[in-house]
């Protein structure tokens, strides 16, 4: 056997042995550098999905990685699940309609995110992040529960909670779910 | 008024407001630097849970940060729960035991793990995740899923799964869990 044949086959053995730790096909072990990163048309985002429901199998929880140009700011939305972030750069704005208005979501309590601060949003509550720092790209991760997650998106703070559209999938989802095809 | 009960007066609405926002009790917004630390008895480790079931009242996930010196390690432990881990800084290793053997662990696989990398532990399996590195924190950011999380802790690989410890509440748990007092 020659060397690179030697070569190929211990390749062939590494990947055998990370295939061989894998639950539902995913490594244990993966380097965020080489995920998929898209703004999936949202202006100024970066977004990864470190572990994703969709994407990885995962049932309970889901985990991103995004970055927010200055100025980049999420839809105004809802959801129905658990949410945390974790601030790993930058500076922001959190703007959060608590949900005591039972027709819209009405103004919003405005909240300074800080570096190195951690902040969640209460189920269901309508809330919008805001890269408002004008030289600083704003960097979190991301933890929802009961993935995939299902949103509601608002095209303003006084649009009536009935009135906002169903996103689902989600936008990084959309890309992942292939419809079914007729395999005849 | 003067300037410092003018102060007060100001200090207390911005609590107020705080108080206001929460949800459960908990501030929206919180600085990690802030949160309480601790190793709960294990050498070599901080911990903050940055949000917390039994602290904070989520219901479906758990946030921690944890930073383990080098040598430092979790002791060898399995949960039923999803798990992931964002490594921030350092290198380490994980050691996994896949839940094929029926009766013990047995010879757990070594995983590399750098900086920058995210890894999952697969439910139910046995692992460790030790600072192997001999210079350089490892500092890792912790999501678990359906908290407050029973923990099966094992003195080594060959203990049978039938002898391991039930730890729970767990370590920064205990801290918290109050036991309900009688008020007569």
């Amino acid at each position: 056997m020659g060397f690179y044949h030697y070569l190929t086959f211990l390749i062939a053995l590494l990947f055998f042995a990370i295939a061989e730790a894998n639950s539902n096909g995913v490594a244990i072990v993966r380097n965020i550098n080489e995920l998929a990163q898209d703004s999936y048309g949202i202006p100024g985002l970066s977004h990864i999905t470190v572990a994703g429901s969709v994407l990885h199998g995962f049932k309970e929880v889901e985990v991103w990685l995004e970055t927010f140009a200055p100025g980049a700011a999420t839809p105004i939305h809802r959801h129905s699940c658990e949410e945390v972030f974790v601030v790993l750069k930058g500076t922001g704005t959190l703007y959060l309609a608590s949900n005591s208005n039972p027709k819209y979501p009405g103004s919003p309590q405005e909240f300074p995110i800080l570096s190195n601060s951690t902040f969640h949003i209460p189920v269901n509550d309508v809330h919008q992040v805001w890269n408002t720092n004008e030289s600083e790209d704003l960097q979190v991760l991301i933890i929802i529960s009961r993935p995939p997650i299902k949103v509601f998106i608002y095209d303003d703070w006084l649009m009536p909670h009935t009135a906002a559209k169903l996103k689902f999938p989600i936008f990084w989802d959309e890309y992942q779910i292939q419809p079914v095809k007729d395999e005849l």
